[in-house]
């Protein structure tokens, strides 16, 4: 069983009435019972929690975490978002969620600005697989149409993807590369663009199935932990002093 | 013209005579010389100089940054690190020499630990090209055979590079991606492996070649500004609201 | 000097009126002039000369060959399709553009079937730059914008690029990776989206200037020429019995 | 289950001693009871059988094809090859061992020589690890030591890869990528390179699981049916004439 932990800022939605109505209990809320038919073992944790509800109780019993912040980014503390980082690196797999883009773990695991171009104007997106094989796309068909969301455009100042999944058309004329997957040390990154706090796309079907392809895609490997630091030869030196 | 900027931290040749013997003016200076032939407008800079030598006005004039640091790491502070990774996500090219990858702005840009297994033991490093059309392997037929060197080994704990130039074969049996590309930012990363302080690599012709390829190609491309935050649609949204 | 070889298939300018107004010498011309400007030493061929004015005298004095085509795919022999091939492992850049996707050479060095979803219904296409210091993308300001092209859109059946350097948004919603780069033996291979023969898309100064970046980054770097076959070690085997 | 079929060309091993003293019945045997115990419906196939032992019908009921073939690529039927390597494209995992690189769907699924250094030698090889959280090296630790093996060394004339497993050390002084994935098409290509016929190395339990967990990995994922050809607009395109 997959321990899925869905962290959530849980802001926007105690203070903008157009939040509220489309989710009332939370983004994490919704996202916990959309994948509650998966089989995950799922916990939630929100911001205002101690320690952002990541202790490391959590943190080390998490096999993949689910992140969504937005405008409260600058009160994670360093050292939750080190953890994070450093928990990803050691191989809990990591799934970011459209405005986590600028969130502090996934900028500190990117090394880059993460930034991109963005408008709020209720447009269309549709999202394409360009890498149809690929786990992450299994029983998506072609595409997701998504009647509004946020616009994100490039360039996205991302290190180039591992593997590029989906892109999306933004009917203004954008072009955003959606769903990127990043390998970290032991850790899988996903990062996958969808999900606008005004917008009910985290009750999407095709969206949920996506997040839940990734929880399962980023499940670490067992066995991984790569040895570092002095080391004795393999194969006899002969005649070279050591 | 390029203007190259070559910093080295500069404390094993003040301390270790074997260092010295090799370095006599320390790895900067044989680097500066060695790259001379190349029409570079080249400088250096050390640790022990005010802001370790890479104030604004250098960071901001010059194209390319070599690195070379080993045991001193922890003494470049946070804020000159910082500035030296946000110049390279402007643009400025960065190359990597050997036990720079523990520096501060190679793991900040890189987001890993960047750690691997290591052994001294003046054993034999053979420098493979699996990218033979990579302007960074121009004129480099095939393979580099150094006689001595430092052995760094599998698995190196860096993101998937971009671009993977160089593999090292080491007689105690390991193997190592030593040549890199990344991409972050506008800037342009090239990892390479090789030099350890207490042997004469950087007097080896073919390691120059190399370097003064890496500084060639991170060279930034002209006109690279990205555009961010909020955008106008590019096409007309129609009847629908902004 | 790089010599570039403009092949053009040229059977659309002769039978279609539409097509012969906006190119009334034929595809090739227009490119040629609009290259004109950067020194490239250039010639042409089309599939009705001898040989398709692919000679083996011309194959192998040619840096960079630019490859249209479109409704004549089948008449291109297999013999000289091998040579374009068999030349660009031995180092020829290749440009193909718009349609070249379907050609002999093109799928052969890509090993898939190279299919995508089409339309030709005069709309608009943005071309993306999501790798903005790639040498490709040098002068070009964030987007490229063509009021008129045929729609290209995903999943385009390609090996995954070993570079993403453009990407498309067409009005009715798809989306494309319009330009891509592949490595094949010694050689660079720039695919490039844009040029339906109906459009004038080859007179563009953007367009142009993207091909001609791409015929210098594919200019074959010198002294590649990989050894194969049997191999004495470097290293002595020591009691080991060859 | 996972329907594997396991083709060898089955030629060594009836005119050489040395090879059926290692392998009495065949190569194809070994691996067939090696990986017996992964749950697998394993089926075998030869060249000398009807149509090489790969009808229509076994390969339409085949997940996985693994292929080894050496000295008799020559005479698998292009008919034959054509077949694989669009069963490949459509979807079927496909892993090339070893002298398979030069196997005929191989070399057109790469687009690419394929050529590569060799020496037998009896030398020691050492398989490291480069992708430790790859599901294809899950349960291996670090490396693999195989102490007679026949040498492979670079430059491997392959595109680049889309995913580098493990990297070979081996002990005349060369590298050689050893675990290499591919995807083309729907397929999934996974290139492992030990096995040559002499040594008895598909009787080593970790190259068995390497080979086990390919397998797992090129399973074909459901439902992934990319449609081509002409396409209706997603997004209606408004004045514009279709």
């Amino acid at each position: 069983m997959i321990n899925v932990t869905i962290w959530n800022e849980f802001v926007h939605e105690k203070i903008h009435d157009e939040v509220r109505e489309v989710y009332p209990d939370g983004l994490h809320m919704a996202l916990a019972n959309g994948l509650g038919g998966e089989g995950f073992a799922i916990r939630t944790a929100t911001l205002d929690q101690p320690e952002h509800g990541l202790s490391d109780e959590v943190l080390n019993s998490t096999d993949v975490l689910i992140w969504w912040g937005h405008m409260a980014h600058d009160r994670v503390s360093d050292e939750i978002s080190q953890k994070v980082a450093q928990r990803v690196l050691d191989g809990m797999g990591l799934i970011v969620l459209h405005s986590g883009h600028f969130s502090k773990p996934f900028k500190a695991l990117m090394g880059t600005s993460c930034d991109l171009k963005w408008r709020e104007a209720n447009e269309q997106e549709i999202i394409w697989c360009v890498n149809p094989s690929h786990p992450i796309a299994e029983g998506i068909n072609g595409k997701i149409i998504l009647e509004k969301e946020e616009m994100y455009g490039e360039f996205f100042d991302i290190p180039v993807p591992d593997e590029l999944v989906f892109v999306s058309n933004f009917q203004g004329g954008e072009v955003f590369r959606s769903g990127c997957t990043f390998l970290r040390g032991s850790g899988k990154i996903f990062y996958f663009r969808p999900g606008h706090e005004t917008y009910p796309t985290f009750y999407n079907p095709e969206i949920l199935k996506v997040i839940s392809n990734g929880v399962k895609w980023a499940y670490p490997a067992r066995n991984v932990k790569p040895e570092f630091g002095f080391s004795e030869p393999v194969r006899s030196l002969g005649n070279v002093l050591v």
